[in-house]
């Protein structure tokens, strides 16, 4: 169906962008084979990678590649957990590496623009010199700014803040066609037609190429202050969550985790874990504009932790013991991702979640599987590890019949999202492996629409094919 | 090109809704041929006014819309100021009235889910009742919230908060071929395939008919404080305003206006105004979570303030000083209206105003034409009322040859929004009275991806006909 890379597109590739920045050595391509999703089932080696300098010659790349009918897959960190960046049919790989200035930080509208392949590991730094804060923290500090926004991403401090696509007032965009468009602006308000660019967000690069955005800025928040409170076991942890929600309180972040996992996640970064009382813990941030605030915030949070049956509220003042907290917390994955199979993003409305991760850890039992499970409890997503690995008596042992089990355990918990109101991924996106789920969270109708749209877009299909719907 | 209402579709409808929700006569349908643009030319009767009892019902009348090719226009509140809810075709009107109930207020995830038809007017006090907020205020009350959604109102509380836009976690929609969809639900966070939920906010009931909504809503802030603070000239309140975001404080709402449309609109509720220093003022909301932090902002606020030209700082402590304040500015447009021809909302980046404000006063200037400024500082929102009668004397008087210059003078006023990197609409939306201009201020393939989805939605394009681009 589509064509293959021969020599003469090489060539006129290499009229584009410099040979150093084209790559078509198989063990070169391996790296772009495949996204963080941990199984080898859906790699799929590109043809050629290319490492554009500028929209222009990202527009030039994509004319080519329609001309010829060759499938493009932009790739950002490639930091996905879905497979959303694999190159399903080969073609052409396009990577933002060259693509990461700042382009501004504009004080008086409080908005950075930068290019896509910014990393989120510069850009933090950079704005924070400005005494500047950009809410969203997905976690990888590894992923791009236009693999964030490709994918709408979260991470922990979405409770109070909201997700990526709440932060992004304008993007430049590679149409399939090769036009380059400016959709939105440095603007608060926009009610200019319909919104191409929050239709652009999330679309995991199959309605156009991100190759600049704009992000609205906010000032740090003045006090912070971390909270570690441990319980006999999850369902109370988390049925906290919607009494503090209740008092009017909506912290930065509010997480749950079982003790196993961070005491895991704290030996594979040499830090500890500020508590080991009880087995499940819940982690809240809080922050505010005066030290009295954030204090007065937290005795309330207390309160109602321990009405709900906390063993005791472990308070994190400074900020090196709430960094090592937010580190441990953030590594979770990291520890555990050498023994899994997958990391699920389901979510549902946080008012479901104790019922929710019950029935989860009902599964595991039925199944005997490992499926720890934590996330964000006050923004209802939910992190459910499948994994290869047991982690008893410390060390790892492979669980018997997990290839077996993986895909009837996968489909019950997917079926459990659906019974509790759920969608199927909160940020982490759908890419390959969570095509299969789509259909059964949204009605047929919506998957038709989504299909009208990108043939709109892109009627020769060449922008990362075999995706979402496709 | 549609097929005109004839007595058998009169009667099918009858079988969908009760005789007395079909209104067909001439005189009933006049308040149905407008929105609140002021000019006649381009107000039309619908054939026939529909007033469903629910989505089952606007399903049904859709699809009989859809079979028979007759054009369906949904209805808000009315309250547009483009002409959006004007059917250009005649055909079908559907108003909401019928569909007004508050379904739940949900303390656990912090939303609302409401029918479409319910008023801000309602829908305010209710939640106000439960002890949580709805930030943004889109001015008229009696705007209902499928309205609001679908022109992505904004209002002067968007500056900390957002518009519309970041409130609406879920929507039930009509699609034109009958089928109801959800789109979202109450979660904060969903990268579940293309948004088609912000692809639906500001579509301008051009896509699909919204019947229910899902709100997500915070707790009221505990403090607020507003500040009036005089200056000799326009250019000088304004230029404070990037000076305040500098210091990384964003104030709920931050207004300029001039004295004179102050004093017409206090007149008007019989309200004063409790400044007349000056002939330029901003009015600042400022909120927080205690006495000390308001108090502590708006110090630091005034010092920017006076370091900027301004005469002194009026801060109004008690709440019905404050709704005074907010009143009065509120009312400006309700004041101005029957002398005025439009009032515009182009939005340019905030840090650009204070000149694009300069040169409308340059153009009202050379023109001879009445232009008082006045809108939302912070967020770049800027409302010019293009005026038929001046205030001089203490009365109106009539401005010679208006007809003649009101095109000219609109047109210039765009170009102005152009140079000054702004957007044609804000908040206000479209409709049909904007049409001209969306081409100047978007690129063109822009206009044709939202001719392709228009397609893509409504391929018998019976949906709202003749609006944005159409």
């Amino acid at each position: 169906m589509y064509h293959k890379i021969n020599q003469s597109i090489i060539d006129q590739l290499k009229t584009i962008v410099e040979a150093r920045n084209i790559l078509t050595e198989r063990d070169e391509l391996l790296d772009y084979s495949h996204d963080e999703y941990s199984l080898d089932d859906i790699s799929s080696y590109p043809d050629v990678v290319v490492k554009p300098p500028d929209a222009e010659a990202v527009s030039k790349i994509v004319q080519l590649c329609n001309q010829e009918n060759i499938p493009l897959t932009a790739r950002g960190g490639g930091t996905g957990l879905c497979g959303a960046c694999v190159p399903v049919f080969g073609g052409v790989v396009m990577t933002f590496e060259n693509m990461h200035q700042i382009l501004e930080i504009d004080t008086h509208n409080l908005t950075a623009t930068v290019e896509s392949g910014l990393t989120l590991m510069d850009f933090y730094p950079a704005i924070e010199e400005k005494g500047l804060f950009f809410p969203p923290h997905p976690g990888d500090e590894t992923a791009t700014i236009g693999g964030v926004i490709a994918t709408n991403a979260g991470g922990a401090r979405a409770v109070k803040y909201g997700v990526i696509r709440n932060f992004v007032t304008g993007i430049e965009v590679v149409l399939p066609t090769g036009e380059i468009v400016n959709l939105g602006g440095k603007f608060v308000k926009n009610s200019t037609g319909y919104s191409l660019m929050h239709l652009m967000i999330g679309s995991e690069g199959t309605l156009g190429i991100i190759t600049k955005a704009t992000i609205s800025l906010m000032a740090p928040p003045k006090e912070l202050m971390t909270l570690v409170v441990p319980y006999d076991n999850l369902h109370d942890a988390i049925s906290t969550v919607p009494a503090i929600i209740e008092k009017k309180i909506l912290p930065m972040a509010v997480e749950f985790l079982e003790l196993e996992t961070a005491i895991l996640s704290g030996k594979h970064l040499n830090k500890t874990w500020p508590c080991t009382q009880g087995s499940a813990h819940l982690m809240i941030i809080v922050d505010g504009t005066s030290e009295d605030e954030v204090m007065s915030l937290a005795e309330t949070i207390s309160e109602v932790c321990l009405d709900h049956n906390a063993l005791e509220v472990f308070a994190a003042d400074t900020r090196s013991k709430q960094r090592d907290i937010l580190d441990i917390r953030s590594s979770i994955y990291e520890a555990m991702r050498p023994y899994m199979l997958e990391i699920l993003d389901i979510t549902v409305p946080r008012s479901q979640i104790a019922h929710f991760v019950d029935s989860v850890n009902a599964v595991a039992e039925k199944s005997d599987m490992w499926l720890p499970t934590y996330g964000h409890a006050a923004d209802g997503n939910v992190h459910t590890h499948l994994m290869r690995y047991r982690w008893q008596n410390d060390e790892w042992h492979e669980i018997e019949n997990w290839d077996e089990k993986y895909q009837t355990v996968r489909k019950e918990l997917h079926d459990l999202g659906k019974k509790y109101q759920g969608i199927c991924s909160g940020e982490h996106g759908i890419g390959i492996v969570k095509k299969e789920y789509l259909k059964s969270f949204l009605e047929p109708q919506q998957i038709e629409l989504m299909r009208g749209i990108k043939k709109v877009f892109d009627p020769g299909a060449i922008l990362n094919p075999g995706k979402i719907f496709d």
